[in-house]
């Protein structure tokens, strides 16, 4: 005997929405239920997602609440700032999961300055390797934020870029070892993180054989999303200069993300360092620290929802070099949501995800 | 209560090895177990196939029937004209599955004029949707290979190109409705298919930006491979103009094949042709007509063990013009093994093969 | 002292528009004049075209006959179907090259079935190598389209599919060894050649990683201009099957395309089927048969005004198979533009031309 | 009249070599004389550099001194660590630049920590536009290195990588606006600025779809040339934490580089930051700070002498973000020895350098 629980997808035509219903389609307890679309409405999913080849005859219904009413998930895969005002129209005991960043910042006056309109509240954070320090009796304790997500029915799913830098850095600030002002992330992205938007720069034209940086000088509105993890991880001040650069490939985030050691860790040896990052995902079953001298790339990751980390320290620097790989539509975004929802609904965290990446 | 059966893989370090791996992580009834290498015997996985983390610790034996021996199945990755030897050492009752060419071929002519050595012998082949004519009381009856690999303990896997030229065409040669003399192939094919050697054409710098044809001229080792199926498929005589043309890509194959109309079939509709197509894949899992008016991309396949095949008729130069895709690892090879393995061990043909391919 | 010529480009925000510009920037007998635009108008070139750094303040101007008139050469570098009204209201004295179709096609019949709307007329055709044979007193005689380009006002620019495939076969047709009838051409495109405009299918996230059949089953409009090529360089009859396939690159054509040997053909030697493209082909500075057994790429040719070009004898299919590789900007349109506009005004064809190809 | 000056080229069947034929085949007072090579002596130029048609049927000798003696100019285009040697065998009123970095540092022991053998030598530095800042009676004066290239003999061309770092920040560092303590540099970068050997992490099976770092923690080479840089530019002193990001396409540079805002400039605004780009690159033919809010890609410079800047002021983050975008075979290596020639022979340093980029 098995539950089988039913999932809506809102957004399907898109890349994260696609992306959600491979993983789904793959997944033994689940069910897919509704598949909405705003201006695809009324089309069939075969035309936008044709590698779903088991859905390709969905039709997608118009994104409102009552087509998304009477399943157990709700899946919103919509451009920022749309989540907002279906989500309060859904029952309360429906599992909802946002893959956009209308829920993720704590601070309203951050979601505001970043993304002009008022904020529509902040849900547990889908990030459950995301750590979460706090003071005990004047001792540092750390613990994970899986443990918020248990039962819980609103999840608001992290931006890809963000998990990418968190993972790569928080071990370090956890530990203390990295000092988390003045902290320097430059991204290479693939284009799908861009959306399916139709925008000449998104053009393969324009990709192929080029490089563009995009969103520099502070402006990302994923700066907000790093500071405040990092923050939960331990660090009582955050900076960072966040640019990421677009690369021609359609999937993948590789990440550098450097930070200077802390005061009385000038010394700390690669064991030392090695040892904050081994202790933080010691059995997480989705990051990895490489071996000693192994350093990621994207195409260790495509399709899986996995993110490689490796750790160098530049003594010349002073910094800690961090690189980090992740598939931005698997662990930076719907195997992110998959992970979170089995945990929300008590299914094992793995479970649709243990498929390894496809290389080369 | 379940089977399970344990796998051996030589060559496990190079592209075809690591698909299959990655394959058969994900297949119920399958215990991976040794793995060979040549020149890289003696390190771990992981340096070879970094995407494949479950396996990453593995190390690399020497590949040698004593190591192959006492598995279930054996699967050999190795380049072409290695596996004869080694084969021959194998127990008659282990299923040996070989990714090479070696003992694919009938005719031990065309062998020697293609590969230059001695034929190694011909295996069952391992493509289950082939169909197989033959002439009952004067009717054609079309059977396929899928009944011919039940039960078998030696499985020739098909060459990439060939699949794709072969689903791409058999149907109209079965169906008499096109003239299999005269045929054009002219392929778009991604880098993996021409493996890991280290050959300046093969270079990033190289393939980046470029398309290059090799191979042309009738010289190419894939083109008796397709006359020996299209023959089968029910064509009394077969002459085909093959071209593969490698593009920045590192999975997939589109295959662009046309025939003229037969004789007594040039004013077949569009209805007429589509017919046999879709009896010809009626049922099938893994190859699928696809709807009129929406043609494969590679990027449909990738990561999956799905052919997708578009028909048109060219009234104007009179042939019917076929499109198929397919991921040159995967349906081209892997998956390939797989299901035929499948077959041969009495397991559902889907097993282990169900998931979505990966896109965009 | 030397002539300067000035030039007005209209539609300069495209692709086609801007590499005319790169290569005038280059030419050392022009200046460059107005730049128009439609939807762009009012913007700075650099806006559209930065890689165009010495033009890029520039403003650009309404398409309108009035900002193009009172200029030596006009290069309209338009949609199809645009550039016949515009045409019609410069002054006969002016150099027109029209980079679109509109005034390509011989027959107005075959635009109609093609284009949809009415015919604007045909103007010289600007691929000063075409072949065209005719018959002097019982004996085929050869000369060549430069001829037609001496002084001549009004240039339709060819498709650049068009002049890869009329490169590759026409010397077999003009010297009777090949048949024109059942030709078969399938070309690897760069996404260039489809333009700037904004369709899914277009998206770096879609072209990566994939290969994409269009126009398939002679419905491409470039179907009707080959014919007309190759009847003008003496094929009593032509019938093409002509497939591109888009593929991952920015700019390049690798056309393979292939015909059947002639009658009394079917045992002609490499060396007799070269001795037709050498003659074809001897003492042209832009294209080249290349040295036997090496075969073109379109890394060879990008950014330069080539086309090379490589002929096999498949034996077996008795075909005689070319490939074809060149830039489907330059060759392909702009340099064929600069090229046929060179020859109208008097200069040396090569002038501007001469630079070498970009590779890797 | 004009003079002409007879240029041999040393290791022409590589990357760097082929871009330095490719320029100079465009220049109007340079004859290309002897062309060697080290394992390819023997064999046609066309076969390693088949875009160079002009030159495609040269024979390449052997590297030897002998071979390259009387020439005007000698371009040394060898692995690292090859050139010192045959470099002191060459006449002293030869013109020698070398593309490898073995004359660039001017710190033995740096040498000697990163490439781990003697030194050979300083020799003048090939970026005309290297600001060198000194004080002149407690003023600080800055100057440009091109001053010192005129009617040098031995030019050491600086390394790519290190072009577009410095060429980014040194503005900032001259004006004493940022810090050049705590800099970061991260590099996207193109596979051909890892030359043509063969090795597996350069196929292109592995490139494609993927971005790998190299070189992480302060251990690539270009680290203390960066700082040798930036110490000429007025900085006490310098730390870099630099990381190149290989990614799938064949040319190009887009670097990232941020430095804190220095003490006392940290209310700059982003006029008076813009005001010291501007100054360093006014005037300069090859270096630009791009207007305000366009941002440069590396697309917008390949094949062309060009490199583009733009700066932005990351106020949250304290630092100023700079992304320096070049092609790294032309401003980064063979158009920087062209330019450099050019000054050293006297000629004007745009001679045969003037033509634009070439996109898409």
């Amino acid at each position: 005997m098995h539950m089988v629980f039913t999932v809506a997808v809102a957004g399907a035509s898109g890349y994260a929405g696609g992306e959600t219903l491979r993983l789904l389609s793959g997944h033994p307890e689940i069910q897919i239920g509704t598949l909405t679309a705003h201006s695809n409405a009324g089309s069939a999913l075969g035309e936008h997602q044709p590698h779903l080849r088991g859905l390709a005859g969905r039709i997608l219904e118009p994104t409102t609440a009552e087509n998304l009413a009477g399943h157990d998930v709700v899946v919103l895969a919509l451009p920022h700032g749309a989540s907002g005002e279906i989500a309060s129209l859904l029952p309360a005991d429906t599992l909802v999961l946002d893959l956009g960043a209308d829920h993720r910042l704590v601070d309203p006056a951050a979601w505001t300055e970043f993304y002009g309109s008022e904020h529509s509240g902040t849900w547990p954070y889908g990030l459950p390797e995301l750590l979460l320090a706090s003071d005990v009796h004047g001792e540092r304790a750390v613990t994970k934020q899986r443990e918020n997500l248990a039962g819980a029915r609103r999840i608001a799913v992290p931006g890809c870029n963000v998990t990418a830098v968190t993972l790569g850095l928080q071990p370090g600030v956890a530990a203390g070892i990295i000092d988390a002002r003045d902290l320097v992330a430059v991204l290479a992205v693939g284009y799908s993180g861009a959306g399916k938007s139709l925008k000449t720069h998104l053009l393969a034209s324009e990709a192929l054989g080029s490089a563009q940086a995009y969103g520099v000088g502070g402006s990302h509105r994923h700066v907000p999303e790093i500071e405040q993890n990092l923050r939960l991880a331990g660090a009582p001040e955050v900076t960072v200069s966040f640019t990421p650069v677009l690369v021609p490939m359609s999937r993948g985030i590789l990440s550098t993300a450097t930070a200077r050691l802390a005061a009385g860790h000038e010394h700390a040896t690669l064991t030392d360092v090695r040892r904050a990052w081994e202790q933080a995902y010691d059995g997480e079953p989705f990051v990895e620290l490489l071996p000693e001298g192994q350093w990621p790339t994207t195409a260790m990751t495509v399709g899986a929802n996995t993110a490689l980390v490796q750790v160098a320290i530049d003594r010349r620097a002073g910094r800690v070099v961090t690189v980090t790989a992740l598939d931005n539509l698997v662990k930076g975004t719907a195997g992110a949501a998959v992970q979170s929802m089995n945990i929300a609904l008590g299914l094992p965290q793995t479970m649709g995800l243990e498929h390894e990446g496809t290389a080369p």
